[in-house]
């Protein structure tokens, strides 16, 4: 089993996916990202894994569809629509028929699952809840932030943000704020320094059930937090009730392997937000906020120095995956650390 | 002012257009093909008057969108979607900003208004009513109808549906039923025989007031009804209760052109349906459909037999529209017979 964010995540998963046999790797989805726009219902981590294990993820852009268009998002232009999140033309169909099911009742657990064995794809997907769980962030001067409101301003950018538009600094009265997760990581690139994080609904919350089931199968191998933000990746996972314990109680080891390489973060606001909150920026720090459930971890030979301290077993090796050997070689690895945890732990039990 | 349904109206409504001095045409819009489909508000024909008018028709397919693509289909189909309707990536913008702004509480005429504007349309779009009005058709042996459910099977064909599936003819009872418009005519191909048409919702509606107010005012030149056809794509407007009879006393003339040219509907089952109303399948069929309103006729020159005895003024012409120039020259034409009605009956005033 595996525990992922979107790209970073979804590459360790594509690994572990590939040296596995078919039909035995369960990836649990970060939902804390899901949002409705457009009135269509968008789960960006499940849909990158979706397009990640099926051979569908774009290369070039490094999120969404291989051979994608964007014929709609110049269309919705055209007529003073909201382009601030950027649709593909066939990542729409996934979107558009995700809410036609969810209208007429199903789950999204129940969705991704058609998706995916549609696509091929002989690794189960699934959401840690199929109940709302949303990731919002308290950030410093949420009033002075570039593009708050997209008649105002877009701000240029990368990732699916629509580059071209001017900035624009409003100067309303400055004070602290809560932003819904993608006005945060989309519209304002993570821009905003964070002052804490909520996981709105979390409390309420069901653990999908065979995810509890999996994690208290004897036979289950090993659980793998991907390298993914343990911020806004894998603690809205974790913040369904219940998931923190099965893990804690899981007979197979659970797995770490870190986001931070050098030093640095390999994508996105990891390290930047680590410094926001306080916390040191380096390759321990997601091993300690792990502590609780975690048996051992994987950091790369580039950050030796700072996991030396680290009370727990931690295996070093190259954790950049560039190449599809990358992926895999990382999963292999990551999956004999498991194994050795759990031949120490129960020796004999193979 | 202009009352149209999908491609043939909208040609002569495009001539109109461009002949006439701008912000001065209001094109009523047939209504009753709207449909709900993959969760999205769809509405044919007001569409079609938009991308007519403002030069994004796509003169090859004949309907849509000019420069369409097709990614959002093929990854709908690849996902298990239903397909029979063909929604091209660029229309889609169109239905999901509608459907985004009605769930806002924005009025179905509001949007068209939003979107003429913005795609620079000097001319009004108005569906005859903000109410639903939803054509349904009684057709014959219902049961035996290759693919009513598109689980079981879709027919080949032109237009929207989409072509290479196998036909199924289902055993079950045969009886008569009746049929949304959408199933009749995209995914049926006008296939079965029809008894009679319903326009479900029109009791209840109410029309545009500024329909209402625009048919009232004196300096109002004339009425067009365009070529389109009279069961499906007028007979809709007309059934909203109060447009008929604002149609009646208005003093501007009516006058309306055949969609039937030598005998034969220019597209679509004008004749196929008309036969299987039991009646004559000819030019002055559509003229005695609109008798109560209607001032003066504009058929074709090939069926000057067939409208000889009709009992109101007569202009014969050329009304096949292949060349921008021939829908400019049917307009004149129109406009000059609805001109020539008022100065008989109003002598000296213009």
């Amino acid at each position: 089993m595996a525990l992922s964010g979107g790209i970073g995540g979804a590459k360790l998963a594509l690994g572990l996916y590939r040296i596995l046999p078919p039909d035995t790797l369960t990836v649990l989805a970060n939902t804390g990202d899901d949002f409705t726009h457009l009135g269509l219902a968008i789960s960006p981590d499940l849909d990158t894994l979706l397009y990640t294990l099926s051979g569908n993820d774009n290369p070039e852009l490094g999120w969404g569809r291989r051979g994608e268009t964007w014929t709609f998002m110049a269309a919705l232009e055209a007529l003073g629509g909201e382009t601030w999140f950027r649709l593909g033309d066939g990542d729409l169909a996934t979107h558009v028929e995700r809410t036609r099911r969810l209208a007429a009742g199903e789950s999204r657990s129940a969705i991704i699952d058609a998706f995916r064995r549609r696509l091929g794809i002989r690794a189960r997907l699934l959401p840690a809840s199929d109940d709302p769980v949303r990731t919002r962030l308290h950030v410093k001067n949420k009033n002075v932030i570039r593009g708050l409101d997209p008649r105002i301003s877009e701000p240029p950018g990368d990732g699916r943000v629509k580059p071209g538009h001017d900035e624009t600094v409003t100067g309303r009265d400055i004070e602290d704020g809560w932003l819904d997760f993608q006005d945060y990581f989309v519209r304002l690139r993570c821009e905003p320094a964070i002052r804490g994080l909520e996981f709105a609904g979390a409390a309420a919350a069901r653990p999908h059930p065979d995810i509890i089931a999996a994690l208290a199968d004897p036979a289950l191998r090993a659980v793998v937090i991907c390298p993914s933000n343990p911020f806004i990746s894998i603690d809205p996972i974790l913040a369904v009730p219940g998931l923190r314990e099965a893990l804690r109680a899981c007979r197979a080891p659970v797995v770490a392997v870190s986001p931070i390489v050098g030093g640095q973060a390999v994508k996105g606001p990891t390290a930047k937000m680590m410094a926001e909150l306080g916390l040191p920026v380096d390759a321990a720090t997601p091993a300690r906020h792990y502590r609780d459930v975690l048996r051992v971890y994987v950091a790369d030979e580039a950050d030796a120095a700072a996991v030396a301290d680290l009370d727990l077993p931690v295996v070093l090796t190259r954790t950049l995956m560039q190449s599809l050997a990358d992926r895999e070689a990382l999963a292999r690895t990551v999956l004999a650390a498991a194994d050795r945890i759990r031949a120490a732990a129960f020796p004999g039990a193979g």
